[in-house]
Protein backbone atom coordinates (compact mmCIF):
# COMPACT_ATOMS: atom_id res chain seq x y z
CA UNK A 1 0.00 0.00 0.00
CA UNK A 2 2.91 2.38 0.11
CA UNK A 3 2.27 3.54 -3.48
CA UNK A 4 -0.70 5.10 -2.08
CA UNK A 5 0.85 8.60 -0.46
CA UNK A 6 -2.67 8.64 1.57
CA UNK A 7 -2.26 5.36 3.51
CA UNK A 8 1.39 5.40 3.38
CA UNK A 9 0.68 8.81 5.51
CA UNK A 10 -2.33 6.73 7.92
CA UNK A 11 0.29 3.69 8.21
CA UNK A 12 2.77 6.57 9.57
CA UNK A 13 0.25 7.92 11.75
CA UNK A 14 -1.15 4.23 13.26
CA UNK A 15 2.47 3.04 13.74
CA UNK A 16 3.43 6.06 15.49
CA UNK A 17 0.44 5.86 18.51
CA UNK A 18 2.26 3.04 20.82
CA UNK A 19 -1.33 1.38 21.75
CA UNK A 20 -1.47 0.63 18.01
CA UNK A 21 1.66 0.02 16.64
CA UNK A 22 1.57 -2.78 19.92
CA UNK A 23 -1.59 -4.00 17.98
CA UNK A 24 0.93 -5.19 14.69
CA UNK A 25 -1.58 -3.35 12.42
CA UNK A 26 -1.47 -3.16 8.86
CA UNK A 27 -3.14 -1.61 5.83
CA UNK A 28 -4.70 -4.11 3.85
CA UNK A 29 -6.19 -2.20 1.13
CA UNK A 30 -8.87 0.70 0.60
CA UNK A 31 -11.03 1.49 -1.86
CA UNK A 32 -12.68 5.01 -1.01
CA UNK A 33 -15.59 2.69 0.63
CA UNK A 34 -13.76 -0.12 2.47
CA UNK A 35 -10.60 0.23 4.67
CA UNK A 36 -9.41 -3.00 5.39
CA UNK A 37 -6.10 -4.06 8.28
CA UNK A 38 -4.46 -6.96 9.49
CA UNK A 39 -2.93 -8.23 12.17
CA UNK A 40 -0.79 -11.22 13.59
CA UNK A 41 -3.27 -13.49 15.38
CA UNK A 42 0.50 -13.80 17.37
CA UNK A 43 0.27 -10.87 18.79
CA UNK A 44 -3.78 -11.64 19.82
CA UNK A 45 -3.89 -14.57 21.03
CA UNK A 46 -6.02 -14.88 24.81
CA UNK A 47 -5.84 -17.89 27.14
CA UNK A 48 -7.98 -20.03 24.90
CA UNK A 49 -6.12 -19.69 21.76
CA UNK A 50 -8.13 -17.00 20.15
CA UNK A 51 -8.49 -13.63 19.27
CA UNK A 52 -9.01 -11.58 22.64
CA UNK A 53 -12.24 -9.91 22.29
CA UNK A 54 -10.84 -6.16 23.35
CA UNK A 55 -8.46 -6.88 20.51
CA UNK A 56 -11.10 -7.28 17.90
CA UNK A 57 -12.81 -4.41 19.35
CA UNK A 58 -9.74 -2.18 18.88
CA UNK A 59 -8.94 -3.34 15.71
CA UNK A 60 -12.38 -2.53 14.13
CA UNK A 61 -12.00 1.43 16.41
CA UNK A 62 -9.06 1.72 14.28
CA UNK A 63 -10.35 1.01 11.15
CA UNK A 64 -13.19 3.23 11.55
CA UNK A 65 -11.31 5.78 12.70
CA UNK A 66 -9.03 5.39 9.66
CA UNK A 67 -11.79 5.50 7.22
CA UNK A 68 -12.81 9.10 8.48
CA UNK A 69 -9.55 9.84 8.91
CA UNK A 70 -8.80 9.30 5.37
CA UNK A 71 -11.87 11.01 3.71
CA UNK A 72 -11.49 14.34 5.67
CA UNK A 73 -7.96 14.52 4.81
CA UNK A 74 -9.11 13.79 1.18
CA UNK A 75 -10.73 16.83 0.52
CA UNK A 76 -8.00 19.12 2.31
CA UNK A 77 -9.60 19.51 5.82
CA UNK A 78 -7.56 18.58 9.02
CA UNK A 79 -10.04 17.41 11.72
CA UNK A 80 -9.22 14.98 15.07
CA UNK A 81 -11.67 12.13 14.77
CA UNK A 82 -12.94 10.60 17.75
CA UNK A 83 -14.95 7.60 18.37
CA UNK A 84 -18.15 8.36 21.03
CA UNK A 85 -19.54 5.08 21.25
CA UNK A 86 -19.99 1.58 19.88
CA UNK A 87 -21.42 -1.96 19.53
CA UNK A 88 -19.96 -4.84 18.75
CA UNK A 89 -20.69 -8.50 18.67
CA UNK A 90 -18.56 -11.39 19.29
CA UNK A 91 -19.64 -14.53 17.13
CA UNK A 92 -17.26 -17.00 17.27
CA UNK A 93 -13.98 -17.54 18.10
CA UNK A 94 -11.01 -16.75 15.59
CA UNK A 95 -7.96 -19.36 15.21
CA UNK A 96 -6.72 -17.26 12.60
CA UNK A 97 -4.83 -13.89 11.51
CA UNK A 98 -7.30 -10.92 11.79
CA UNK A 99 -9.08 -9.20 9.02
CA UNK A 100 -10.53 -6.45 9.84
CA UNK A 101 -12.77 -3.90 7.67
CA UNK A 102 -14.75 -0.62 8.45
CA UNK A 103 -17.41 1.34 5.85
CA UNK A 104 -19.86 3.62 6.42
CA UNK A 105 -22.95 2.69 7.87
CA UNK A 106 -26.52 4.54 8.39
CA UNK A 107 -28.22 7.57 5.85
CA UNK A 108 -25.71 9.78 6.12
CA UNK A 109 -23.05 9.83 3.25
CA UNK A 110 -19.30 11.46 3.17
CA UNK A 111 -20.56 14.20 1.63
CA UNK A 112 -23.23 15.05 3.97
CA UNK A 113 -20.20 14.66 6.47
CA UNK A 114 -17.48 16.77 4.90
CA UNK A 115 -19.80 19.02 3.90
CA UNK A 116 -20.88 19.60 8.17
CA UNK A 117 -17.35 19.48 9.32
CA UNK A 118 -16.79 22.58 6.36
CA UNK A 119 -19.36 24.45 7.43
CA UNK A 120 -20.06 23.21 10.72
CA UNK A 121 -16.88 22.86 12.29
CA UNK A 122 -18.24 19.41 13.58
CA UNK A 123 -19.19 16.20 11.86
CA UNK A 124 -20.50 12.71 12.62
CA UNK A 125 -20.61 9.20 11.10
CA UNK A 126 -21.56 6.02 11.98
CA UNK A 127 -19.08 3.03 10.63
CA UNK A 128 -19.88 -0.48 10.87
CA UNK A 129 -16.50 -3.16 10.99
CA UNK A 130 -15.90 -6.51 11.23
CA UNK A 131 -13.72 -9.01 12.07
CA UNK A 132 -13.22 -12.28 9.89
CA UNK A 133 -10.61 -15.49 10.18
CA UNK A 134 -9.26 -16.83 6.64
CA UNK A 135 -11.61 -18.75 5.86
CA UNK A 136 -14.19 -15.49 5.88
CA UNK A 137 -16.23 -16.56 8.76
CA UNK A 138 -17.28 -13.13 10.55
CA UNK A 139 -15.62 -13.55 14.41
CA UNK A 140 -17.14 -10.22 15.60
CA UNK A 141 -19.15 -7.18 14.01
CA UNK A 142 -19.61 -3.37 15.23
CA UNK A 143 -21.33 -0.21 14.58
CA UNK A 144 -19.48 2.76 16.34
CA UNK A 145 -20.54 6.81 16.24
CA UNK A 146 -17.40 8.64 15.19
CA UNK A 147 -17.18 12.50 15.74
CA UNK A 148 -14.88 14.81 13.34
CA UNK A 149 -14.01 18.33 15.11
CA UNK A 150 -12.03 20.75 12.77
CA UNK A 151 -8.77 22.00 14.29
CA UNK A 152 -7.82 25.46 14.41
CA UNK B 1 -2.16 -7.16 45.36
CA UNK B 2 -0.13 -10.44 45.67
CA UNK B 3 -0.85 -11.10 49.18
CA UNK B 4 -3.99 -12.70 47.45
CA UNK B 5 -3.31 -16.11 46.07
CA UNK B 6 -6.72 -15.82 43.55
CA UNK B 7 -5.68 -12.08 42.41
CA UNK B 8 -1.64 -13.55 42.51
CA UNK B 9 -3.33 -16.36 40.17
CA UNK B 10 -5.31 -14.01 37.76
CA UNK B 11 -2.27 -11.17 37.42
CA UNK B 12 -0.30 -14.52 35.98
CA UNK B 13 -3.04 -15.29 33.56
CA UNK B 14 -3.17 -11.63 32.45
CA UNK B 15 0.61 -11.83 31.91
CA UNK B 16 0.79 -14.93 29.84
CA UNK B 17 -1.81 -13.18 27.14
CA UNK B 18 0.24 -11.06 24.46
CA UNK B 19 -2.21 -8.50 23.66
CA UNK B 20 -2.80 -7.87 27.57
CA UNK B 21 0.72 -7.94 28.73
CA UNK B 22 1.43 -5.26 25.78
CA UNK B 23 -1.58 -3.56 27.78
CA UNK B 24 0.44 -2.52 31.08
CA UNK B 25 -2.13 -3.95 33.38
CA UNK B 26 -2.31 -3.90 36.69
CA UNK B 27 -4.45 -5.34 39.33
CA UNK B 28 -5.30 -2.21 41.62
CA UNK B 29 -7.82 -4.04 43.75
CA UNK B 30 -11.41 -6.80 44.14
CA UNK B 31 -13.35 -6.77 47.12
CA UNK B 32 -15.41 -9.37 46.12
CA UNK B 33 -17.73 -7.00 44.20
CA UNK B 34 -15.49 -4.83 41.71
CA UNK B 35 -12.06 -5.83 39.95
CA UNK B 36 -9.68 -2.79 39.71
CA UNK B 37 -7.37 -2.44 36.60
CA UNK B 38 -4.67 0.62 36.15
CA UNK B 39 -2.88 1.39 33.05
CA UNK B 40 -0.06 3.72 32.41
CA UNK B 41 -1.45 6.41 29.96
CA UNK B 42 2.11 6.11 28.06
CA UNK B 43 0.54 2.72 26.30
CA UNK B 44 -2.13 4.07 25.50
CA UNK B 45 -1.54 7.43 24.11
CA UNK B 46 -3.63 8.33 20.56
CA UNK B 47 -3.08 11.16 17.91
CA UNK B 48 -4.78 13.82 20.18
CA UNK B 49 -2.43 13.02 23.23
CA UNK B 50 -4.87 11.40 24.90
CA UNK B 51 -6.20 7.50 25.77
CA UNK B 52 -7.07 5.51 22.47
CA UNK B 53 -10.63 4.64 22.86
CA UNK B 54 -9.70 0.72 21.82
CA UNK B 55 -7.66 0.68 24.44
CA UNK B 56 -10.00 1.90 27.45
CA UNK B 57 -12.69 -0.61 25.30
CA UNK B 58 -9.92 -3.43 26.07
CA UNK B 59 -9.29 -2.44 29.26
CA UNK B 60 -12.73 -2.92 30.10
CA UNK B 61 -13.66 -6.20 28.38
CA UNK B 62 -10.55 -7.24 30.50
CA UNK B 63 -11.51 -6.10 33.63
CA UNK B 64 -15.14 -7.71 33.34
CA UNK B 65 -13.58 -11.05 31.75
CA UNK B 66 -11.09 -11.23 35.56
CA UNK B 67 -14.25 -10.07 37.44
CA UNK B 68 -16.24 -12.87 35.99
CA UNK B 69 -13.30 -15.60 36.24
CA UNK B 70 -12.57 -14.97 39.99
CA UNK B 71 -16.41 -15.63 40.81
CA UNK B 72 -16.13 -19.05 38.93
CA UNK B 73 -12.58 -20.25 40.70
CA UNK B 74 -13.56 -19.09 44.32
CA UNK B 75 -16.20 -21.70 44.25
CA UNK B 76 -13.75 -24.36 42.56
CA UNK B 77 -15.61 -24.14 39.08
CA UNK B 78 -13.18 -23.96 35.82
CA UNK B 79 -14.83 -22.63 32.70
CA UNK B 80 -14.00 -20.76 29.72
CA UNK B 81 -15.27 -17.21 29.62
CA UNK B 82 -15.79 -15.15 26.67
CA UNK B 83 -17.06 -12.35 25.81
CA UNK B 84 -20.53 -12.48 23.99
CA UNK B 85 -20.93 -8.43 23.14
CA UNK B 86 -20.65 -5.07 24.19
CA UNK B 87 -21.62 -1.52 24.32
CA UNK B 88 -19.10 1.11 25.05
CA UNK B 89 -19.88 4.99 25.35
CA UNK B 90 -16.71 7.19 25.39
CA UNK B 91 -17.69 10.60 27.44
CA UNK B 92 -14.82 12.60 27.35
CA UNK B 93 -11.24 12.39 26.51
CA UNK B 94 -8.30 11.15 29.11
CA UNK B 95 -5.52 12.59 29.82
CA UNK B 96 -3.88 10.53 32.96
CA UNK B 97 -3.09 6.75 33.41
CA UNK B 98 -6.09 4.61 33.11
CA UNK B 99 -7.90 3.55 36.14
CA UNK B 100 -10.45 0.51 35.37
CA UNK B 101 -13.36 -0.54 37.20
CA UNK B 102 -15.92 -3.81 36.44
CA UNK B 103 -19.14 -4.69 38.79
CA UNK B 104 -22.45 -6.87 38.28
CA UNK B 105 -24.48 -5.21 36.41
CA UNK B 106 -28.47 -6.83 35.25
CA UNK B 107 -30.63 -8.61 37.70
CA UNK B 108 -28.50 -11.92 37.62
CA UNK B 109 -26.68 -12.83 41.18
CA UNK B 110 -23.22 -14.52 41.03
CA UNK B 111 -25.22 -17.32 42.78
CA UNK B 112 -27.52 -17.66 39.70
CA UNK B 113 -24.79 -17.40 37.38
CA UNK B 114 -22.55 -20.34 39.21
CA UNK B 115 -25.60 -22.49 39.79
CA UNK B 116 -26.40 -22.80 35.82
CA UNK B 117 -23.02 -23.17 35.31
CA UNK B 118 -22.48 -25.73 38.22
CA UNK B 119 -25.62 -27.71 36.75
CA UNK B 120 -26.14 -26.52 32.98
CA UNK B 121 -22.49 -26.04 32.20
CA UNK B 122 -23.18 -22.59 30.66
CA UNK B 123 -23.77 -19.14 32.55
CA UNK B 124 -24.05 -15.36 31.75
CA UNK B 125 -23.76 -12.33 32.83
CA UNK B 126 -23.97 -8.81 32.55
CA UNK B 127 -21.39 -6.53 33.69
CA UNK B 128 -20.61 -3.02 33.45
CA UNK B 129 -17.00 -1.29 33.65
CA UNK B 130 -16.26 2.20 33.32
CA UNK B 131 -12.40 4.09 32.67
CA UNK B 132 -11.84 7.05 35.03
CA UNK B 133 -8.96 9.58 35.07
CA UNK B 134 -7.10 10.53 38.10
CA UNK B 135 -9.54 13.64 39.09
CA UNK B 136 -12.38 10.66 39.14
CA UNK B 137 -14.15 11.93 35.62
CA UNK B 138 -15.24 8.87 33.91
CA UNK B 139 -14.41 8.61 30.37
CA UNK B 140 -15.54 6.01 29.38
CA UNK B 141 -18.44 3.19 30.27
CA UNK B 142 -19.34 0.54 29.28
CA UNK B 143 -22.12 -2.42 29.33
CA UNK B 144 -20.95 -6.02 28.04
CA UNK B 145 -22.67 -9.64 27.95
CA UNK B 146 -20.21 -12.46 29.27
CA UNK B 147 -20.99 -16.32 28.87
CA UNK B 148 -18.87 -19.07 30.89
CA UNK B 149 -19.01 -22.21 29.51
CA UNK B 150 -17.71 -25.78 31.57
CA UNK B 151 -14.47 -27.28 30.68
CA UNK B 152 -14.50 -30.91 30.48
Amino acid sequence: MAHDPALAWLDAHYQAMPPVAALGVSIAGYDGDALRLRAPLALHVNDKGCAFGGSMASLMTLAGWGLFTLHVRAVGLDADVFVADSSVKFRQPLYADLAVEAWRAGDETWDDALAALRTRGRARMFIAACVRGTDGVVAAESRARFVAVAKG
